[in-house]
């Protein structure tokens, strides 16, 4: 037998504490949250099972297991399907909550009416917001897991120049960057919350493929090497003049960093390299003037008014297309909140973990601008991903 | 401008015929499917981008299409957001369905909830059905093209023996098996239906590791690398007796064929030669006895008797944990009917397209067993997976 709960007790209380406090909001009277999302379950216990967490006002946290077998420990109880669910729980003298929360952002319609079923009379109610509010400010431990996926990242991408060979397209250096980024320990798998962003270990944008338009809303584009998976790379050869933004994967842990750097071959035109100073420049305003209760939008605005001064507008977060944000909250999935955009409503927390990206495409020589993860402290955002930021030569 | 359909008229006219018939059975009055994820929108249209096809009882397909910009085609119209979307039909003269139909086994329930506002009063009727239905019978363009994916992904797994190199963990020969993949025009992206299952680009089973519970009902388990992520590989070095069982990812066009090998390193314990060769009479009688009308569950009845005459029942897929299927259809998404399970209801059609893969774990030897995938035609099952079936050795 293995032991259910990887997360020590005391972080685990801290993280269950934080998402009771947002549904205690949110509820009337009693309240009960089946947290069934893998992203979710791992946040709550430290790993990935097949089943729930059942978490509620009256009563200890319980864990419904399906699958593996073989996982022990208080309050775990074993499950064949939904539909025991309830009778379970009495069983346990845990009463039915007058309102039960679901992941409505993340479970299918279907599932969630069969979940809603199990229970009875209870006012189904979106539990996503509260998750998603606790998991935007991270633990301590978490910025300790998030900080170790920085270090081997920044060590994946020093070894970028020596993995280019001359002739190389894209395509063929990203691979090579890839069983690098295994060989450190990535684990591969690029957790995007909601089904509609597909992504396979990041993205290498070589020329004028970065202007190709996504059908995501992502920083930058590319067509992709088939129109079922049209993002990144699609062949382009690495040229001189060629800028190569490289934007890959950070997963070691079940945490992620977002990093992304340029190389280049030969020089590069005097447009794409001023702009690239301005990315450079736009992190560090931010970093410095960002601390907690500083509005995502303002970051945003700063961003933009530093491009415009740069006369670079037209270039920024995309060309062909633009993107509507420069950065987002990233953790166990790399869309997290705060969300850095014009809109946006969130405002800067203490402990949450951010990505900037303020890019550039400049047509002919390609994608431009770094990326890095940040942490938010009372004195501005400390960097994650500390990688030299300059233009580096593959040669 | 690029054209939105790349499917030629004739082949998309056949895939929307095959969804519709399923929808008029399920409708009542006039009907409207908004398509919406990932999959089913390159199944009927040949691409995926951010938006909507709209198949309806009285009007010709629509394409409402948010990213990327520059798509352009009879029927193409740009939205911004999804509450737009009844406004645009009714412009083009398409009224509000009685029916509508989505997704729900694929949407979540808070953006099922959004679209169904956007329709106003429509009954709301699950479509996933229906999709899958059509989706399971394959049409001669996508044996084509799984086909391809086959002639491939054997390609791959023919270099595996000169992959190995002594002291090879079983994550490392796995590395370096992605590597080949991607270099040989694999997409990397393992499109699994359903959000609780997630494998990066497949699973190396070595030794004792293939007895590990996993979360998933996969036919092997594997304790992985991380428990985010359990699941497949966990670092085992390959060690003379263990068998090395590998199952990766075949998708090189947007369509999958599934196919699993054994290797060995040194000799291996005759009982798990013996179940091996079992596995292989297993898929052959199969293959030879099943044709459109054959019960899925006979099939797996087939199996399960074949592995008890040999005395290898405890064995048969999985000893600690066991899986409770023997294949299952394939196409653009892993996990496609029919499933050849004890209580599957499902019966062969001519042109389904499954993976058969009875194996075996023999403990302290390791998992054994093939796995082929296989077109339904009236003389029985043609495979698409053609690598020497024995167990390979490495050395």
């Amino acid at each position: 037998m293995q032991k259910l709960l990887l997360l020590p007790d005391a972080e685990q209380a801290l993280r269950i504490d934080k998402i009771k406090s947002g549904l205690s909001k949110a509820a009337s009277g009693s309240y009960g949250l089946l947290v069934t999302s893998n992203a979710n379950l791992f946040y709550t216990t430290g790993r990935v099972f097949s089943g729930y967490v059942y978490i509620s006002s009256g009563a200890e946290t319980v864990y419904l297991v399906k699958r593996p077998v073989e996982l022990a420990g208080d309050n775990v109880i074993y499950i064949r399907k939904p539909e025991q669910i309830a009778e379970v729980l009495a069983k346990a003298g845990i009463e039915v909550p007058d309102t039960l929360f679901l992941e409505l952002d993340q479970l299918s319609y279907s599932a969630a009416e069969r979940l809603r079923n199990t229970f009875g009379a209870s006012v189904l109610t979106n539990g996503s917001a509260a998750i998603r509010a606790a998991r935007d400010i991270k633990t301590e431990m978490e910025i300790r897991l998030i900080t170790e996926c920085g270090v081997k990242h920044e060590r994946v991408y020093r070894r970028i120049p020596h993995l280019y060979q001359e002739g190389m397209t894209d395509i063929e250096l990203q691979v090579e960057i890839e069983r690098t980024s295994r060989l450190e320990g990535c684990l591969g798998e690029f957790r995007i919350c909601g089904d509609s962003m597909e992504l396979y270990m990041g993205n290498i944008l070589v020329g004028e493929n970065a202007d190709a338009p996504s059908p995501y809303d992502f920083a930058m584009g590319g067509a992709g090497m088939h129109p079922s998976l049209p993002v990144g790379a699609n062949g382009t050869e690495i040229r001189p003049g060629n800028s190569v933004m490289v934007d890959m994967n950070g997963n070691f842990n079940g945490y992620m960093t977002d990093m992304t750097r340029v190389f280049s071959l030969g020089d590069i035109a005097p447009l794409a390299r001023k702009a690239h100073e301005c990315s450079i420049r736009i992190t560090r305003e931010i970093a410095a003037a960002a601390v907690p209760g500083t509005p995502a939008r303002d970051m945003y605005e700063m961003a933009v008014s530093i491009a415009k001064a740069d006369g670079l507008e037209e270039y920024f977060m995309g060309h062909r297309q633009h993107a509507g944000f420069i950065g987002h909250g990233v953790g166990i999935e790399i869309n997290e909140g705060p969300v850095i955009a014009p809109r946006s409503r969130d405002i800067l927390h203490l402990d949450n973990v951010i990505a900037l990206e303020p890019k550039f495409v400049i047509p002919k020589t390609g994608a431009v601008g770094i990326e890095n993860t940040y942490v938010v402290t009372d004195s501005g955002l400390r960097c994650l991903t500390s990688s030299p930021e300059e233009i580096i030569s593959l040669e």
